[in-house]
């Protein structure tokens, strides 16, 4: 007989998944106790949370547990790393049906432990419930190590726009999933599984980075975050975002636009910021510029080549 | 019209929800991006999440919005006082259908926000995505201030059990309303609102707590906790437990046995702690003592007048 989560109960499904769970330097008092105690050496802890939804945010035909466990990892700690601050720790909140196998919700666990272990980021709680629909509730934590965040308001006109990472990649392969293919594996392998540039945040912060975020709606709405927090009008070259050829192969088969995958997909989680054109990284690709904001396109715009974008310009929840 | 999360949208609700948040003086980055920042004075963070989900730890027909947001709230603070720390910050996960009422929405946020303010507590961030069920996920932050945590494993021989808080009031609000009924009122009103000893944590912490945790499983159970974590034997003097007559009401009303309230009533957040018997701060109650494990009742077992309580002990998730 499968084990489900309802034959295993709950305490015994967390002492299954905690029982060996590595826990970093950090970590004062780690799972089992009404609450962790982690250290944060510098006095500033950096906080974000991000809820999955099974049918919303995965599905189980499309993703295994243990992809569904990497990628709500990473989209959390691609937050974290966008603050221009190490990770070092995360607490997870798990819903699920008791008639899911145990051996479904320990592969998800495997899929944060992995994903954390790139980092060295320890699981040090969490909490499980009973829920018709999966849920995956991340909530990670980051240190600055004495830096100042990089917030999305820094932008100053003169900076360039640059980003880390790639672009479109997991809306392509949504789009493949969409119409029942299972190929290009690059683009289904890409939104299942995110790889955002870990270590090109805290590069960035270094660098001196003025203004920095995660590219999870898609390139236009998180720059259009970036363009209103910091008052100023910013413009992307098209012809400086390289289109891969993966990213062509959908396009061509799904009828879409390539570009339109690079400037509106989210969920790869690259990293986009502003810098002063001398500061950029050699790791991160220029592609646009910030200015005053004009009449014709004030602050708080996006352009592209100068004009507003026709398409999409990236999802949001609730509307459909 | 009637708005509703659909025709709100993502970022029109959380625009409505974040524009009037109160930020304490530990919050360096609030709510608006990647991630938030709150200062940690002594080095140490105090982490816990909860998970609640529509139709398992709430229904709409049984709690307002409001109330919702009070009690999801309510049961993260208590588990930041159960270490013996002071409540900081929250974030918060919320799911919910796109034909929610934008209102509902706020009222939780409501909720939510008058129960952090009666500890100069601030909501620094958050996630809104959509779901069947509605989902709030609250992960909370504490300060320890330069004490030691207080954990469950620090019981020891000699020690008293001492309770603060209510025991059974939550439980026995459920069997009312389980029941179709609305009274009494006092215990109805305590299932939908914990009313937890915010003060008492700190306070059992200075007096030299040498474990505690909140009540949430119920007290056989979360004693049990105590009793395992710190490898001794736990007994519990029925006689010292009071029995309210709203509980006595309900009891003689649904036919239930008024001490199972409260010996296996979670959901108060009540909590217990123990205490060398000079240290018991006069605002608790001592209901029990302390005691190496034997042949009978071996460590890691917790009796109520020196016998194995016969009744049930407590939920669990997953099993029914």
């Amino acid at each position: 007989m499968t084990e489900t989560l309802g034959s295993t109960g709950e305490f015994g499904f967390i002492e299954a998944a905690t029982k060996s769970l590595p826990q970093g330097e950090d970590v004062l008092v780690g799972p089992g106790d009404d609450a962790a105690v982690v250290a944060v050496p510098d006095g500033r802890m950096v906080i974000t949370t991000d809820l999955l939804v099974e049918g919303r945010h995965f599905r189980q035909d499309w993703s295994s547990a243990y992809d569904v466990g990497r990628k709500a990892a990473a989209q959390n700690l691609a937050d974290i790393v966008a603050m221009g601050a190490r990770p070092t720790s995360i607490v997870v909140g798990f819903g699920g049906p008791a008639d899911l196998p145990t051996a479904w919700a320990l592969e998800l666990q495997q899929g944060l432990g992995d994903e954390c272990e790139l980092l060295g980021v320890s699981i040090v709680g969490g909490d499980t419930v009973q829920s018709d629909k999966i849920i995956v509730s991340v909530t990670a934590f980051g240190s600055l190590d004495g830096r100042s965040p990089v917030l999305r308001s820094g932008a100053r006109p003169g900076d360039e726009v640059a980003v880390a990472g790639r672009l479109g990649w997991a809306e392509a392969g949504f789009a493949v999933l969409n119409r029942g293919f299972r190929s290009p594996r690059t683009v289904v392998e890409a939104h299942r599984r995110p790889a955002p540039p870990y270590a090109e945040g805290v590069r960035a912060a270094l660098a001196g980075a003025s203004s920095m975020c995660d590219v999870s709606d898609g390139l236009l709405a998180d720059l259009t975050h970036i363009a209103v927090a910091s008052e100023v009008l910013i413009d992307i070259r098209s012809a400086a975002l390289t289109i891969p050829e993966p990213l062509q192969a959908v396009a061509s088969a799904t009828g879409a636009d390539a570009l339109t995958f690079v400037l509106t997909g989210g969920e790869d989680h690259a990293l986009v910021a502003t810098f002063e054109p001398a500061d950029v990284p050699d790791t991160w690709t220029v592609i646009g510029t910030v200015a005053v904001g004009n009449q014709t396109h004030p602050s708080g715009t996006v352009t592209v080549d100068g004009q507003p974008y026709a398409g999409p310009t990236g999802h949001t929840h609730f509307r459909s």
